[in-house]
């Protein structure tokens, strides 16, 4: 197979989601010296800073705050980030926002996507932003879609078929998550923390993510095998492969 | 991580069905030198095997019509084959199968695990099949189990997790089988075609199985995106991931 | 396509299933001047005669009560009956009952099966008998199988593969009965009405199973559309098909 | 029951769906004598023409160009064909392409309707076609819902409940479809190939098309049972039924 | 936990759905002496008012009639209730009806919601006004989300997270309804009763809602278990709870 | 409704699983003076005592010590404790084991039962426990079935249907485990916690119980809302709900 350049592009509904849900492959990947991308669709003004809004702040003083944390966050993780405020709660879905979407696909060629699942009982921006970017990878791949400034691709410009992995949600049975893949992101951790420490007004949080991270590390090693000789603080994130694996071999 | 030998165990309801469902990979890991075994646990000598029923062949004869055409269908794969002989039409489940099963996965300790899917509503040996080859594996991991023998397993002899993969059914829809691995097969098919004709009682499934490696071929293709360069031809085998892939990298 | 002769087979755990559920299906088949008959797997002598318990009734007294019932009932439908005394409460599923019940199969080859479905938390009897009658239902199609006197099929006693239609559960959401196909049983309801009044132990059910399909009758109406004309009082009997309808033609 | 003329509607996302999918049903409703009718929503103009886009085709000349493929493939299946033009890539739903809809099916008054399934992870177009066809479908039995013109239909303008069958994806199992009706189309498939045909633009699909009516048919016979007499070289389509079959005799 | 006081919403998409599938549940909030607030997204003026167009009545008379009717049966329930007059057949979600559903949240403080399920084949104002009730119950929770009026709401104005049941929809099983919650309305049944006799136009209804209390009112019992000693002529109502029960006690 | 006397049972597949699983549930039911009677159907000897076998015990002492612990862990909770000792790893479904069940409950009459789900892809055992504790609940609801002594049930003997609760497996997802019951065990806590240190051997899952309580108490807060006051610390267990909730008030 022709090799592609590794490239990452991650679609977050809020400029906080891809610190917690996908902070651990994010620093994988920059750490493998590959490219990262983060594209944050709204910055989560309205329904994710509830302090902020109680404190007497603006609503451009909320999305101030929030894109100088998120590009923190980005940076500690060792990614680029792109904002599209785009609105949030609700995120709406429109053909404007996918148009820039797929502006993004072709300029990045990303060879792995991430992006929020499809069923979200507690947030229906999650999901909106999932189907955007959904939409926009398959429309990416046509040479008969134009570009937002209306040019046509060119056969480079349109992107393959990148797999599609969906990270974990808050509550992820309600949202009818089943994580198939189990990413062991123990080296990455540290890049995690540091980015999650970033995000200064979800203090709490920073607890709740390290313990989930422990969890799922810990069905990490159970589900490789004892054999394999994990270490006992093996920290993992969950994934939902929405795409077959397309392989060589079984493993 | 500690490295284990790469081993591929596949159990099979009847003599047949590895040939038809698994023989890419089969043949793919023999092709990279790695030891494959097939466990048939019946020779499908009453369910599968009409035109010698009809041909007034006795119980015995079709047994070891069969064991022959199976035995040099896995030496064209490239694999070692066994016959746990525990009766087909019905397959019934017993504890003795079962232990039989977990001395096999003791002394294949194997990296990789094919069998069929848990439904299907066409032929209920499969799935018989499927739930000892599960339960065997998770008894073979503890060191409180006796092997058949009745002695107690060292540390070395019990086995890991070895992940499992649903081959697919005749009657893959009806079975709730939805692949989520495609598995390329191109180079191994020659042996995989060389295998199917070892079964010349069904002659009418070799052009079948070729048209389903086409077909999985074209869905390799489709999924793993048009850059890849994938050839034409490209022939496939789908699979069904029955625990989390555990990994330390999305791809 | 060569053609068969109709003929209706039904396999009821209990002695009662048949008529709450199936009896519409039935004397339609009967009216139609086809061959009907009904397997009862069990008397439903322990599970369902709390009455005759408590009047301290012994075992076999229930057990000739109850076949004097289904026996009425059944010649009411306009159906032939067999019991297969398997014993209730639970009902144990045996290679002997699915022994007998591949005979059943092979002398009446029916070209329609009714049975329960696979699932009812309430009753795992139900269930049971479903997983038996699945299972001869495949086990007769195969000339390699056995008859009960261990004499082997001719080519003309094996079955081919009959349709199987789920009958609908006491509370059919609970089951995860989702109906496919809906019957129009207004012609066969006074027969039904009949048969239900032969049970005169549970009097209560003849109103409840009168108003269910009062219901499944506007949902034969519903989904048939308003232009067919059908009838204000049309009866109906909900049921799921198991395997894929085949057809000539969509409608 | 009054009986209804029969006739078929076709509500297909793009200019060639209707031909890979359903093909054989159309042409054996033609060949019965009924009037069959053909929407395409769109043309599939950008998301399904790369050849034409590469060879530097305008939008206009690849509308025409598939106009006029679809026209004759129609016409070799014996099926009228209108064109709605709404777009594509991506097919975004509207109250206008509803309202066209609607106008259609009170036009034609079909006792039968094919399109898309609801999923399909690979084509956002398909499932939008599809819950647009289903809207009209409901909103077109309304006599208080007026047509496109502002006029309000007159009683014999509103249509009954026409059973909706869907018809099978490119990746079937990934898009959830599960075929409870597997059609005979033996006899029209000469039809079907010829109306292939007359797409030459993806001429790699004729064989693909071709095996799977095959395989489909290789189903029709084992679901049909041995005893029909099925011919060896039968063909099929499968289809997934949206709304519960409305019969009186089970078969 | 500090004590709410008691409120019932109920959303309904068209002006006569919370009578026959909730108004058990609104009576015995009522009798209780809590606030019970119905919401009517629409009329219901195109879709379920054939007889008044048959009749020749305009828009607006079909309205009317359908406001007095279901403001009469608020009142013998013992409800008040509200008309968003948003359109129906179809519903179209927009962000203006869920601004207004936004206010009737932070007005009302709801701890108890009632909708309709989010999935019905035959009528898709049903799952539109679902949605939108769901939305607008996430946004009132938001103190950075505005009030329709333009001004922000105080930390007193949002909502908690009150827990929301889907109501039955006509055909519960193609729905996917699957109740888990059985709620007794025994006491509450007549003046659900004296409720259905203020839509004199839909007079069939009032015997096919009556059979389903009482079918619903077997299940309640059945569930209960007999020890409760629920009376003969129980009568219930079917829910689905959407979000996980919070409690202090399992029982 | 006559009351029935509050009365809880746990059935657990091994000596251990109810302390992990339910020990916040079985607690908070002592504190309410409620009685609580654990099952174990085995001791876990094989399967869950790896390390004893490591250390060369006999199957006697493992016994030994897990019913030690186990009582221990029990009398810590407030909870009486049986053990049937039907052997683990695997624990084989028997009618001798469903009798001693039946006997159980019979004896017991609960007003709830709890046990583990019915999935479980890495041990087999807990869904063989779950299948045993359902059949006997339904079996010891008729008088129609004896008693393990052969005697038959007086009318107050038999049991009602009292509610059924799975308990939280080790991989939630894995096992289809979708919780619809959020307990706040904040105040059983302590209680649970000195149960978990009874057992000293699994000394690594004290944290991650508690880690997983404290998970669980943070949906208990999100899903019941802030409005309601609960604390920082709240924790919770997370239950499914097997037969749909009887109740006479939505809350």
């Amino acid at each position: 197979m022709a090799e592609q350049t590794p490239a990452l592009l991650v679609v977050s509904a809020h400029a906080g989601d891809f610190v917690w849900r996908a902070g651990g492959a994010i620093a994988a990947a920059a750490m493998r010296g590959e490219k990262a991308t983060v594209v944050c669709v709204s910055y989560g003004e309205r329904g994710e800073s509830a302090s902020q809004w109680l404190a007497g702040k603006s609503l451009d003083e909320i999305k101030d705050v929030r894109r100088e944390e998120a590009t923190a966050a980005a940076e500690a993780l060792g990614a680029e980030i792109e904002f599209l405020d785009m609105g949030d709660y609700p995120l709406v879905e429109s053909q404007e926002a996918v148009a820039k979407l797929i502006d993004v696909y072709r300029r990045v060629q990303p060879t792995v996507v991430l992006t929020h699942p499809l069923d979200d009982p507690y947030n229906g921006d999650h999901p909106a932003a999932a189907r955007m970017a959904l939409q926009a990878r398959v429309l990416a791949q046509a040479i008969g879609v134009a570009n937002s400034d209306g040019t046509f691709p060119s056969k480079e410009d349109i992107i393959g078929a990148p797999p599609v992995f969906f990270f974990e949600p808050h509550q992820p049975e309600q949202c009818g998550f089943k994580p198939n893949v189990l990413l062991d992101i123990t080296d990455a951790f540290p890049r995690k923390q540091a980015a999650m420490e970033c995000l200064p007004a979800q203090k709490h949080m920073w607890k709740y993510y390290t313990d989930l991270a422990e969890r799922r590390g810990v069905q990490v090693k159970r589900n490789a095998g004892p054999n394999l000789g994990l270490p006992h603080e093996t920290m993992g994130e969950a994934y939902e492969r929405y795409y077959p694996q397309v392989t060589g071999e079984l493993r």
